[in-house]
């Protein structure tokens, strides 16, 4: 039904028999009860697991995704054919052990890696969702990857990780199931979305919205893509991810290819080159209603506004241990983010560790090879390895 | 020949007889020798004065304008009604004092709002140059000013001041006309445009490139405008000016007259809608292909480069005093950028005062009610007064 890839003016529905990973299908006896008032059903949840479940199931780990990323955590992408995207920190001896540990990675409703979002089959209409499709929030998704351990018959998770939206997928199970989750590592997020990130994620809907190509959302239907919005939109976005001082370390003013301007609209200068191959990248791998819903998603989240608007009260009487890492220079989730977490934590008389890592690779680090942050996980993820026997 | 305002599917050139300004025309004995290795003629340029030249026309000063600026500095601006944009700075006793002062401020060669520029009428073509019209460089826009100001029968600037954009072309007087400038005041500028700072542009650009009403710059001839391409290019610039601590205060998590979020893509929350709206505002005054033109000088901007990669350089044997203003919360224009500037001019030995103001406000400060930057412009221009004579 959800598609593993879209093509332009293919019918989502004819994809569903190229499936890049295990899908599990929920029918109308087991709808997603929707933060927006719907209950989605039929839907499905596309997810990668590496490593084996113990006999007592209890060394299972949910790797949570970022906004564009997916279930291949550890795998070859069956789009780009890149490696993983985590196996920095997910692999055989990583810190995430999968010769340890279960580890899993779904793909969050909403998006468009073989889950259930807009680009999928609406059953109403024989049509692709399109707009049709409920706002997602980040509940929603871990409502979704819920659903998802207890058809694998997991019960509890010792370790809930993840980076930026993924983060925020970490704090919500905490809030939303502090009994399913033993250990609990967000990285490079907040507890709520920022004016400025809010700001900067409208633009990026602004620019898809203003591509012809995308026909109210209707793309699919007409056998388009707005790809032009699409990758402006990323670009913009790509900026926020990384640092100033990392631009100027890896591009500065440098030309490409050439000694002198060209005195055009060329890309004379590499970071030009860099982004608009981003942008160009981009939009072969990801489905711009999913991107509007991914977007949506993470500037609705705002955890305290869900608990009398107190962020403490999302967390009270927890026994989960957490581990907070932040970057000096990641300016989309700042350090601050990260402290107003612990000190909720703090504040709940939760246990918590907070490293804020030094770094100027920006919000990417969290992707990157930062041996600080690796070196925390390993620390953390052993140490309640003891505590939980395993 | 330029055009004070186009409207879309009006001729440029019928609209020659709606001066909103005083117009210099240069005709091919006074062309404008451009970086681009192209003599522009015939050229003109649109400017609005203030205040009496004394008899000893020792009392000019000369206001740059930002990118989005003009030459309405300080009368009411013909498109939005709105009053002079830099009456704060500028007008009877204010720090640039017209009651004592000369004041003149000119729409740089490129723009939209009666300079010369791409939505110019193209004698060769009889058609609105478009991408025809040759790349602009800051120094460009100084040679157009330099020249008016020999039309004018002014021999040197008392002052040369201006913000941004405008804070680049007063480095390029005192670098060009070193004779000519007794003082000047760069503001949250900078000496070469950053990797970031081309980035951020760049996706701006890319926006309006993507709007097939752009046509490939065409958009004149056919009576379309790429108004929503520019629109996203604007939101996405108008981030870059404020800063996160004055979006959170002005904005924060706010939803726009709304108690609760509405599930959909409307502009839910408050910055959205005012991002949304400086994007509309911006298109009715403004010209798509000028936002390429002046975004492009501002990314080849590179003061020491054109001086053997040693800022110093541009400045060695200057008699002009500076004053350089930067803003604690300015991340467009960082502080660093304008130490670089006082240590260059300090290793040329010009005399120099560097004034970092604490605000919160962003780059946009400088537009704005500064006291410490009102103050700081205050005494440095007095006391440049008392030395000069005046």
């Amino acid at each position: 039904m959800a598609t593993p890839l879209l093509k332009s003016g293919q019918d989502p529905a004819s994809q569903a028999d190229e499936p890049t990973s295990p899908v599990a299908r929920f029918g109308p006896d087991a709808a997603l009860a929707m933060d927006a008032g719907v209950d989605l059903a039929p839907w499905q949840i596309a997810y990668q697991t590496a490593g084996t479940l113990n006999a007592a199931r209890s060394n299972a780990v949910l790797v949570c995704h970022a906004l564009t990323g997916d279930q291949h955590f550890a795998s070859t992408h069956p789009v780009t054919g890149k490696g993983g995207w985590w196996d920095r920190l997910v692999g055989p001896g990583k810190p995430v052990d999968t010769d340890r540990y279960f580890v899993i990675c779904a793909n969050v409703v909403g998006s468009c890696m073989g889950t259930t979002g807009p680009a999928s089959l609406n059953p109403g209409t024989g049509r692709a969702y399109g707009l049709d499709f409920p706002l997602v929030t980040i509940r929603d998704m871990v409502r979704g990857q819920a659903m998802l351990l207890d058809r694998l018959g997991i019960k509890d998770l010792f370790l809930c990780i993840g980076g930026s939206m993924g983060g925020m997928q970490v704090l919500q199970w905490a809030a939303s199931y502090p009994e399913r989750v033993f250990a609990a590592m967000p990285i490079a997020t907040g507890a709520r979305h920022s004016a400025q990130n809010i700001a900067f994620h409208e633009v990026g809907r602004q620019a898809i919205l203003a591509d012809p190509n995308w026909h109210g959302g209707r793309y699919l239907d007409v056998g388009t893509r707005p790809a032009k919005g699409l990758g402006v939109a990323r670009m913009g976005a790509h900026i926020t991810y990384l640092s100033e001082p990392a631009l100027h370390r890896k591009f500065g003013r440098r030309l490409q290819d050439r000694d002198a301007p060209t005195f055009s609209f060329d890309a004379d200068f590499q970071i030009e080159s860099y982004l608009r191959h981003q942008g160009i990248t981009f939009v072969e791998r990801f489905d711009a209603n999913a991107y509007l819903y991914l977007t949506r998603a993470m500037d609705y989240f705002d955890l305290a506004a869900d608990h009398g608007g107190v962020l403490a009260n999302a967390f009270r009487g927890t026994r989960t241990r957490f581990c907070i890492v932040s970057f000096t220079s990641d300016w989309l989730f700042p350090t601050a983010d990260s402290r107003a977490i612990v000190h909720a934590l703090n504040a709940a008389a939760a246990p918590v560790a907070f490293v804020e890592v030094e770094s100027d690779k920006g919000h990417d680090a969290f992707l990157l090879d930062e041996p600080a942050m690796i070196s925390a996980a390993k620390g953390f993820i052993a140490a309640a390895a003891r505590e939980r026997g395993l």
